[in-house]
């Protein structure tokens, strides 16, 4: 059973990105090594080239390779021996026709040089001597000045995430800071009348706060920064007094709780009551997830999330994850989400025109890597420690067979 | 050309891993809410019924389902309304045969009720009647007490890594703080006389520091505290003294860079020289990589990695990674490695009984994930800026076909 108003999950993601669009985004400028993780807010040109000389890539000996060609284990090339290079040194000299100059890893390649015999396939013959058993080509065994990057180049684009290898070429370049965006704030509103803080006893008929902490973790691996708001009531004038605080601080506000329609109602009272231009969806053909509300109070998302511990992480991967990518500043969210493919053991039914999201464990079953459902209401925090990651039903989609290939998304 | 002192990769691993398989851990306990990503240190059991009483899933009435049993549109029953229940509050009655309790979502059963009927399948026929038209079965839209954990059961075991939703069950559950193992300090020994850190001038035949930016982000990215112990020049005893003191704050220790043969046996010297047991191993069948040392003096494992940076990531991934993963005291590497399947759009050669690493960028071609090979010498950096993750060829294999299946092993 189906209800019309729900919007699929597609057309709400869309509605609330094509929303942002637009927004501007704090910029602040880091210096390299507390860069890490962080998206740039500029493109990033190389200001030199890397390396900016040429390098051997093998222990051996400097040479124009015109001297060894032809040269083999039973023909060698005799060259004259040149002096040693020294790592991090210029060379004091150019090589000659004829000569060949004992050089490290990493060392600069002499004028005259083009190309670096390994040790392997030389020997000394005399105290002056080399014998060259292998000829090389021109450019072998070199890094070429500027092979890596050429000055005026484009290494990284703004909105790109600075992974260890990205910092890594920055570093390279000789660039000590970069400007990159502000983390987004994200507050957490949590309601409920039956919800106690942990920490505080719990009585019978409540329950204690579990959604603001699986939030505060998925936040954080986000990119977000999370700010947790309390506990209110299921108080109009509550709800609306801390949400609107909340937006004075964040760029993101997330209203938890509120599974009984009463409350659903009460949390798209307080986002219309706000700002415009208040409530964009209420309803979203997703399950676990459906109680969702999406709305924007002027440039910022503000979203009720269902109370339901498993329906919080659906609508956080579905909902909230590509809202807070767009919020870092991230170009795209990336094609290679983390996906594994494996083979469901089990046939799952769903409903056509809803997206479901099916938890499951992962198993290697006789070295086949299999998904196992997990079972069990989406008000069970337990399904999702005891799952890996969750397979998601397109809406068109009437199910799941056993047996068939699926993409598992992996949990952070 | 497979020098035939180079040990398989796997070999290499599982002998640092039997190594460490009796180190003691330091442990700390924190509060909840500073566990996250940590790794546990301790056996979590259920110190209480999570929920603590039967709740209601839906907005709707509480009955006895026997009440309803053959319920229908054209044939309701016919049940006297009882009090509301309120959320969060312990009903003050019980529920007698023939009668329904409005109940919200979350809601606690009153005793006498075993199921609930959604608002849906109800209407109100006069004040104090309510019509049911559709029966439920007993159990049907409640959550039962301790559905979700049991007092005394397992819940998380120690080893494990706290995903946010697990932290979320610890805060159901009332566990207000957790005994993890201390994060393992991870010492980056960089060298090279010809490398000069960020920010000092780089000159002609010179090189700046690239790999202790990439390490650091890796080693924090997996659960390690990286400490940078600065770039020593290629001399005996600077490295010795400055590795004899990294191992008395670290846990592991990376000596890196060293690429010439003279400056690789340097890095063995000083590891030999400062314990038991010393050298492991001294070249891996991997590449890039080949010239990865492995070490440990007492419990502490000293490694010297080649200093090409796309060797550093190599090498990070087939040996330090496992390592670190041993020392955070992780159960076991998750065998949900993020690895997609994609297409390879090249053939690539490989060498048997060496384990290559392919760089490869993820495109998506007609609707077809594909890994396109990102050729260039490991000693450039953009090689790695430019891929998205990696391809292994497994020790046994000569290479890929192009259009063969891959799994990409993403990079973090």
């Amino acid at each position: 059973m189906l209800d019309k108003n729900y919007i699929p999950a597609d057309d709400a993601r869309q509605l609330l990105l094509d929303r942002l669009a637009g927004i501007t985004r704090r910029v602040e400028r880091l210096p390299l090594e507390k860069a890490f993780d962080r998206v740039l807010a500029e493109d990033i040109i190389a200001p030199e080239d890397l390396p900016g000389f040429a390098r051997s890539t093998v222990d051996g000996y400097a040479v124009r390779s015109r001297d060894t060609f032809g040269a083999r284990d039973t023909s060698p090339a005799y060259l004259n021996l040149a002096p040693e290079i020294l790592m991090g040194s210029v060379p004091a000299f150019a090589l000659r026709p004829g000569e060949a100059a004992p050089i490290p890893t990493g060392g600069m390649l002499p004028e005259g040089a083009d190309a670096v015999v390994m040790f392997e396939h030389c020997q000394k013959s005399s105290e002056s001597l080399v014998e060259i058993l292998h000829a090389v080509a021109p450019a072998e065994n070199v890094v070429q000045k500027d092979e890596d990057v050429k000055a005026g180049q484009s290494v990284l684009v703004s909105g790109s995430r600075l992974r260890p290898q990205d910092v890594g070429a920055l570093a390279g370049l000789g660039i000590a800071s970069v400007a990159v965006f502000a983390q987004p704030v994200v507050a957490i509103v949590s309601t409920g009348d039956e919800v106690v803080p942990l920490g505080s006893p719990c009585g019978p008929a409540q329950v204690r706060d579990i959604n603001s902490f699986t939030l505060r973790g998925l936040i954080a691996h986000h990119g977000g920064i999370p700010v947790w708001e309390g506990i209110c009531r299921d108080e109009y004038e509550t709800i609306r007094s801390t949400v609107a605080e909340a937006l004075q601080k964040a760029d993101l506000v997330l209203i938890v709780g509120g599974t009984s329609a009463g409350v659903r109602d009460m949390s798209a009272s307080v986002i219309d009551s706000l700002g415009e231009p208040g409530v964009l969806f209420h309803g979203v053909a997703l399950k676990p997830g459906k109680p969702l509300i999406g709305g924007m109070i002027g440039p910022k998302p503000v979203l009720g999330l269902p109370g339901h511990p498993a329906a919080v992480v659906g609508t956080f991967e579905s909902l909230v994850r590509p809202v807070l990518a767009c919020l870092c500043g991230l170009r795209s969210v990336a094609i290679t989400s983390r996906a594994v493919t494996a083979r469901i053991t089990k046939s799952v039914a769903s409903v056509a025109g809803r997206e479901d999201h099916i938890r499951v464990r992962l198993e290697d079953l006789d070295g086949e890597l299999c998904a196992i459902p997990v079972l069990g209401k989406s008000g069970l925090i337990t399904t999702l420690v005891r799952a890996d990651g969750i397979v998601k039903i397109p809406a068109p989609k009437l199910g799941l067979d056993a047996g068939e290939s699926v993409a598992v998304h992996l949990f952070s």
